[in-house]
């Protein structure tokens, strides 16, 4: 089920300029018995992603409308959202008028076994590096090629996750999560300052852990580093928390404080799909 | 006129991975008497691009003969290719088996007045900086929101390109054109290992300037460099070359040598009209 700017359709127009250009934004959200989770989270990313591309948002009370109306009745699922900078302009030129193109599309919650969650995944370094941009960082948008070109780097159905470095060699992110680690009780994760998206759920796990007096330190770190952890573990909307139990030859335990932090985010999951949008 | 697939037709799949991620690749060439200009050359690119992102090349055979049914009988036109990693897959990993998407799209010949090519065109630095990603640079890819956001950096019909910096500061290119410049004798251009375009129009230049006796130094060079020059220009498919007459408060003359390569490309334009595809 996809609504394109209100209206169930399944193409859009080759002239969109997130066809052209990748102009664009995107969100990928759980839902859950007919609820899209975390929403204002996600909805306030878009529209600062927007604000950051000079695209004009939508506005928080259409997308919840026509959200609601594709999840209704859905008992588990993905809600994906893309915003485009629309059609039209001569080549990178935007239009002097933008009308921004909107799809809302539904699509099955991906079938991942119990003990990823419980007993960890296996991950591996990609070769793939992430490139440098200050200006792009942090945002969900549309150029996605460094990632398809590291996730492709694998087909061994028993490595989850890929790890991705930036070119000076700082280990950011998961192709498709954010990735943070505990050493001697200190939760850290990676800068991404000019590399990387902001996750909903690395900004949920950064106050989640303040709460319960564990500070999260944001910044840069080799391979090194990030295998001398205690505890590893990746994140992102769909699946919530992973440990991560191997990375190459180095096996990591699924740790006490990656379980906390796992079973608060469940308990804000589940306050989260009692509130009404 | 849009050719997807063979067929007339205006929309694309919503799950497009065009769409989804940028993910493919575009070529932008210039039509004059029925024929695409440089067209095997467009086409080597595009088979050298799809082989560095893994994208199945659908072959020059075809790609031929439905750019000559676009393009047959139109004086003077813009075509444009975009290949993509077709539809499905999950997330960022690519379906089994690719089908690799093709679009043939023709446009009006945009309308510069001749004055750019003959007394050359106002230039201005960029704020916006290119990221650094060796593996995805020379690649003309489908992730352009950089040049689309140092492309809305200005709206000032007086300026007709913008020039950016990668983020260390080095000049790389406009936001839609390779450059070049001209210092005591010598032709210089920015190299692309780590951003920028391939231009094919930047290929030919250097393959022109060589056969005149002009050695073409690819390298990294500041601002200041740039503006030391004694002569600068632009160059793409569709403009050939523009020289450049100022960029900020600095003025250029347009120079003898790149009036002899605007000359020659020309000739070459010419004669590789005359060849039949």
């Amino acid at each position: 089920m996809i609504l394109i700017n209100g209206e169930f359709k399944a193409h859009i127009e080759v002239s969109d300029r997130g066809f052209q250009y990748g102009d664009g934004l995107f969100e990928t959200i759980a839902v859950a018995k007919g609820q899209p989770i975390f929403f204002n989270q996600h909805l306030k990313r878009l529209s600062e992603g927007c604000s950051r591309l000079h695209i004009p948002f939508p506005g928080s009370e259409l997308l919840t409308t026509e959200a609601k109306k594709l999840c209704a009745h859905t008992e588990a699922a993905v809600l994906k959202i893309i915003l485009t900078r629309g059609t039209g302009g001569r080549g990178y030129r935007q239009p002097d008028e933008i009308k921004t193109t909107r799809v809302l599309s539904l699509h099955p919650f991906p079938d991942y076994p119990d003990n990823y969650k419980e007993q960890g995944i296996v991950a591996r370094f990609c070769d793939t590096p992430l490139g440098l941009n200050p200006r792009l960082a942090g945002i969900k948008h549309l150029n996605r090629l460094e990632q398809i070109m590291a996730r492709s780097e694998w087909n061994n159905p028993a490595i989850q996750e890929g790890i991705m470095l930036d070119i000076n060699g700082h280990v950011i992110e998961g192709t498709m999560t954010n990735l943070f680690y505990l050493k001697n009780k200190q939760l850290y994760t990676s800068s991404i300052e000019a590399s990387g998206v902001a996750g909903i759920m690395r900004g949920l796990i950064i106050s989640v852990a303040a709460k319960l007096g564990l500070t999260t330190i944001e910044h840069n770190f080799t391979q090194d580093e990030l295998l001398s952890a205690n505890e590893v573990f990746v994140c992102n909307s769909i699946i919530g928390i992973w440990p991560v139990k191997q990375i190459g030859k180095v096996h990591f335990t699924v740790g006490e404080e990656t379980q906390l932090l796992q079973d608060k985010l469940i308990k804000l999951r589940n306050e989260d799909i009692k509130v009404d949008l």
